[in-house]
């Protein structure tokens, strides 16, 4: 699967080329908490536009007090802050669902579709400053410049967020990430940033801010990034029913090994990570050597709280044999996560948080 | 169990008396989406308070700017707000919990730890404006005037929140429920009221709130209400380790039919109640008829977000046979519940949010 992409990692795996999709292999996932650029995942539905920095401009419209066109030196003079955050794909492991039942017209990830870095720009607040809120205003829509539809026919990618989530200390619109300018595939010249959402809702090229009594009318957000009970197909499906995705589950996953390792006898580290939206922190990971039977509990080494992962880690002693390990995490809530992916399964694939599992076989 | 309380229905399941602990059957839990106050489930853990209100004054200190010494009459002239909001225990569904492995000196609950009213008294966060809040406060202790120690050994039963939680527009000082004043099984004249959070931080009949950089010293907060994982025993337990439990996970509970209930062949209806905290609402309730193979969505048929719990019912056809019945509830962060018991066990029995069971005869 791998191939070379400029400005990415020789090891990247690459689900698609155009539009271009893809992430970190496991073994490399965790191997630094702050992602590098040349590895962090890329959700692309169109291919990355060209944009003209000099002609570039932000509109900020719709249910505001003053209707606003900036350009990139007009951001330039608000407060710039950075926030370490995970970013993730709500189809993020649909691989262990579609082996359940098909999953079509959906790229099927492993586990890539989450990275982890520092984002720099202003405050999404401070620019619904600027343009004034009016009381009607609930959710923030984004469009973005990248084109996914037939000409003439959709604009550019878009969602939306709750108004009290757009005006939170940690919704950014960044133009750098991990200390340097946005590279094309993930955005440039800015895009939003919403810590502890799905990805979806993080538009990149973003070209225009609404303000609105009701959630955006964007086909991602009314037709596709929505969660539906198993029992419904895409034959039945009622498009106005399902969940909107937005926040995150509570989640994580197992790194190193890779699943169907073999390894000698004796001590193996096992280490992952975890992750939640909410605002809410990890409080412990579990990790099981015989399928959910037991547990030992992992050590959290590393994270930045509330919107980062947590990575963990632990130490297990295996005799030969055949291990089924699985780790499980749990939030500050007390939610943790389905033992089985059978459980969560959807006909798009999405919100997968069942506990992960692999398979090791360690020999004398 | 059951038997006569003064101010509790015949039907109350008393599970000890002194301390008074109790509540509703599963039959009559969600015959009214709000509690009677006759049916509303008691978690004391000492002799009920007799309150002198002439002479009752709340007590605010800490790190505030101005310590206060406040009478009902005080508190009566601030604005009164009503919340609709569930109120649930940390160790509700122990019993589950209790079949896998003993769990010593805890109350044995089944489901009936949960109750669901409107609350009335005044806002938190105006009492701790009238106080003024240091900048170092990150915590509001609450301590009331039950006698949970030995004489000079511990004082009132206590607990504590974040200060953001405790600023937030939801969590009041509550003097009525349903309204009518509070009994006094209830906190009388005036308790806590922590909305999403497990019970036991909205302490009862009480007498003092302390604004602190810390959490709560309190037996409550510090030993008990924690939860640590399967592999921790009560000789082994590190008590600085362990979750301080705060805000609820998903959670959702089948009250009718009752377990074990032999029906006649046809459409049965299954009923029941799901809750989450963190301002979140429940998206969707699933039910399965044959222990989590299938399931079908349940109609959310009564709710007040994002406090109170949802009530849902859903219809089976079911032919003469035996039928493993579960229900599985999502929140709008699209978390789950555990398919298992076993999964969720911990020495305290606290925080069961796996997926409720239980077993229907259906004859010909």
């Amino acid at each position: 699967m791998a191939e070379m992409i400029e400005g990415k990692h020789s090891k990247f795996i690459v689900r698609e080329r155009d539009p271009f999709n893809g992430g970190p292999p496991p073994d490399l996932m965790t191997a630094s908490f702050i992602t590098p650029n040349d590895l962090f995942f890329v959700r692309n539905h169109a291919p990355v536009p060209t944009v003209d920095v000099a002609a570039y401009r932000l509109t900020v419209e719709g249910l505001v007090e003053r209707p606003l066109s900036l350009s990139l030196s007009d951001l330039a003079a608000l407060p710039r802050v950075s926030v370490i955050a995970a970013l993730q794909c709500a189809g993020n492991r649909r691989r262990e669902l579609e082996a359940i039942a098909p999953i079509p017209d959906e790229i099927i990830w492993d586990a890539e579709a989450v990275s982890n870095t520092v984002w720099t720009g202003v405050r999404l607040r401070d620019v619904l400053g600027l343009a004034g809120l009016q009381s009607a205003v609930a959710h923030i829509h984004f469009e973005g410049l990248d084109p996914v539809g037939k000409p003439g026919e959709l604009g550019g990618f878009g969602g939306s967020i709750p108004v009290e989530k757009a005006l939170s200390s940690e919704v950014l619109l960044a133009d750098a990430m991990n200390g340097v300018p946005l590279p094309p595939a993930h955005g440039f010249p800015l895009r939003v940033l919403v810590p502890g959402y799905i990805g979806a809702r993080s538009v990149k090229w973003l070209s225009r801010i609404t303000a609105a009594a009701h959630s955006s009318p964007n086909y991602y957000q009314t037709r596709a990034y929505k969660l539906f009970a198993p029992s419904v197909q895409p034959h039945s499906v009622d498009w106005d029913a399902g969940l909107m995705l937005g926040e995150l589950p509570v989640n994580s996953v197992i790194c190193q090994p890779v699943d169907g390792a073999v390894l000698p006898a004796g001590e193996v580290t096992v280490r992952g990570h975890a992750l939640v939206g909410g605002g809410r922190s990890i409080a412990r990971v579990d990790v099981s050597a015989d399928g959910g039977q037991t547990w030992v509990e992992a050590q959290l080494t590393e994270a930045a709280p509330p919107w980062s992962w947590w990575l963990w880690q632990v130490a297990l002693r295996l005799a030969p044999g055949t291990y089924e390990i699985v780790a499980r995490a749990w939030d500050t809530a007390a939610n943790s996560q389905p033992e089985r992916v059978e459980g969560v399964w959807n006909f798009k694939g999405y919100m997968n948080n069942a506990c992960h599992r692999l398979t090791l076989t360690i020999t004398a």
